[in-house]
């Protein structure tokens, strides 16, 4: 089966908002087999948004639209919604009762305008809406399935675990599509290409396999995809060519599929019982933000210092003030001297550190915007690496936190060679 | 002039890749007064590409293209753009100098493939890659604009910057196009639609203005857009109308446009001469990120502590152990004591803290995961608020990060009321 997942609202199309749904929708129809072969984007216009619809309908068996359900004026899905299958508003008494729910809970009394999200099109099933006020809708008609849904994501996410696709599992849909991604870091998709060599000794042209290379500022992710008969199949077609790309480039691929860097490093470090403690300049609390979004982490992750000013360096880590103006606080000695001490300090067995320049200002010609040394320490060794990186000063302080994350890593991993 | 703006990746439909490229797009194609009025993604098929080509070219006055165009096996975006127009390919004597050149920055030679990436279309005009290996096609025919570019957002947005842009600067597209949006937070979007009253009162139905309501899970945005003959016209009418809703909802608005609330709080604090540091526990060091994002905060944050063990709150904080034994470490005592502990220890003028229960494991009955201290330290007061968060683990985190931030903005503003 396939599906068109249809976006709705200016918001999108002036490029303020980064559209995120219909990435998500794409990844969760892909595990019940429904491969979407196009995302089309209109406005809050009525001729485009039926238009889209039409197009849309004629070609796919299931059509997602979200957006424009909300209660203000510039909100007209609904309105057309109800031209395109042509039926009209009725109360759903579910959903006023929900709109009540919520108000009561916030103290106060809903507005008409609230109290109207309750009015769905007579004739459609309505997903309600644990999140929100708007409740969502789904058609099936002519062997095709239409679900329309708020743009609000969390609200739209909740909608698709908790409805849409516990109503697709049920249905069969004859194809399995199943994706496996392993990323790696720290090498370019050229070499990487060379490493793998022909795809053809990966898999045959008509295996229903498929690879591909997709690059990122932070390293490039090679995603295994198969369209078969069978999840058996798929599973052991994916595990056999994982098994050739890994015999080729191992070392590289930190983490597959959902799982990012801080999961790899947290799974090692729980694995060997270490204890982890940073201390960051340049990178400003994101190394630590990415330890602390892993559940569980409070096991291995003990604390973290960001260390601004000099001071704040002197202060919480006991670098020596002559350290810093000797060498400047950008410096090897530095990175050592912080990664040395917040491991002594926290009484941890790993000790990592960030120092450089983010930028736009504070580069010189001799430390240019994008220096960034990153410092290492265990009982046995202290270490600093220097790093240029290029790009604006989130893109610095995103690939320094990955270098960092990735040090842990190899060096863990090196440890046990 | 209008727009549709194309993606071509199979990484797009299978929802492994959040597009954020059709945004950047929309959003500076705006400035220079071209709507885009459709975005479309499609997959790394032939018949597809063609026929999305064909459907866009046909409707548009400028269609951009992005995606496709890597060296390996997977990208045809090149050959399907050579059978659109009927062209075959040329090599570029620059963009193979630029290949060299990045591979000779590598201390290596570039590979076949890599060379290949020299070839052009007969006819285009190239855009030059600066940052990456494949250059960018430009064609004008039949008075329509056709451009294709890597889809590598980097890559991409340099290109649009420094070409792309300049180029439609120079021609004079008729109709000018200017937002403003405004961003509120701690208010519902149906209580903010009944302060703010009938649009009718903020401008007319024909003065070419609009205004649209954005929620997300961290507050409301407010979109005026103008779509008149002139920038001065432009201006003024924006103007008008911000003044109208500054009047009704000023309290709420805590940054406008590119603006986030971290860069509001900076500008405060640096208006009056203040120093923040930070003591975060759920959230992880998100909020030093944040603050850190600011390039010149290092002017009024001193430093932050990422407290995650009881242990670390007691050492590095001063918090007495009895006050974590008798009243939990998520609690109002402890909030305070990481507040005014963080503050004395680097001497700045507020100290801010953070303890909760991100979750997924660790809430109970009377402390369920989503509740959330926000402490507040300076010389006159300390004081903690209890929050309590929707969603998951990181949406947590972001709400607690953004809830504190607006903690300080509001108190700030209150202390010269």
């Amino acid at each position: 089966m396939n599906a068109e997942i249809l976006s709705i609202g200016d918001e999108l199309l002036i490029g303020q908002v980064i559209n995120s749904n219909q990435a998500f929708i794409a990844e969760r129809l892909n595990t019940v087999g429904i491969y979407g072969d196009k995302m089309t984007t209109v406005g809050d216009q009525k001729e485009e948004i039926l238009s889209a619809f039409g197009r849309a309908y004629e070609s796919h068996d299931v059509v997602t639209v979200t957006g424009g359900l909300g209660p203000t004026h510039d909100d007209i899905t609904r309105a057309v919604v109800c031209t395109f299958f042509q039926t009209d508003l009725i109360i759903n008494d579910e959903a006023l009762e929900n709109v009540k729910r919520i108000f009561a809970r916030r103290n106060t009394d809903p507005r008409k305008i609230n109290e109207e999200q309750a009015l769905v099109p007579r004739g459609c099933t309505v997903i309600q809406n644990r999140l929100g006020t708007a409740p969502g809708y789904f058609f099936e008609r002519d062997r095709k399935v239409f679900i329309v849904m708020p743009g609000v994501p969390y609200e739209m996410k909740a909608m698709m675990n908790d409805f849409v696709i516990p109503y697709f599992e049920k249905r069969d849909t004859g194809l399995i599509i199943r994706h496996r991604t392993l990323k790696t870091t720290g090498i370019a998709e050229s070499f990487l290409a060379e490493q793998i060599g022909d795809v053809r000794e990966l898999f045959s042209p008509d295996s229903g396999m498929s690879m591909a290379y997709l690059p990122s500022s932070f390293g490039v992710r090679l995603r295994i995809t198969a369209k078969v008969k069978s999840i058996e199949d798929a599973e052991n077609k994916i595990r056999s060519v994982e098994l050739k790309l890994r015999n080729k480039i191992e070392k590289y691929i930190y983490a597959a599929d959902e799982a990012e860097l801080e999961d790899t490093v947290g799974k090692l470090l729980t694995e060997r019982r270490l204890t982890l403690s940073v201390a960051e300049s340049c990178t400003g609390g994101l190394i630590t933000d990415r330890i602390t979004n892993v559940s569980g982490s409070s096991t291995y992750f003990e604390r973290g210092i960001v260390t601004y000013s000099n001071n704040s360096k002197i202060e919480e880590l006991g670098v020596s003030p002559g350290l810093i103006s000797q060498h400047g606080a950008v410096s090897r000695e530095v990175a050592e001297a912080m990664a040395a001490g917040i491991r002594v300090q926290s009484r941890t067995d790993i000790g990592l550190s960030t120092t450089g320049i983010a930028g736009p200002t504070g580069g010189s010609p001799e430390k240019p915007v994008g220096l960034v040394w990153i410092g290492y320490s265990d009982q046995d060794n202290t270490f600093a690496i220097q790093f240029h990186f290029g790009g604006e000063r989130r893109i610095i302080k995103e690939r320094a936190a990955q270098a960092a994350l990735e040090l842990v890593r190899r060096t863990l991993l090196k440890s046990t060679e």
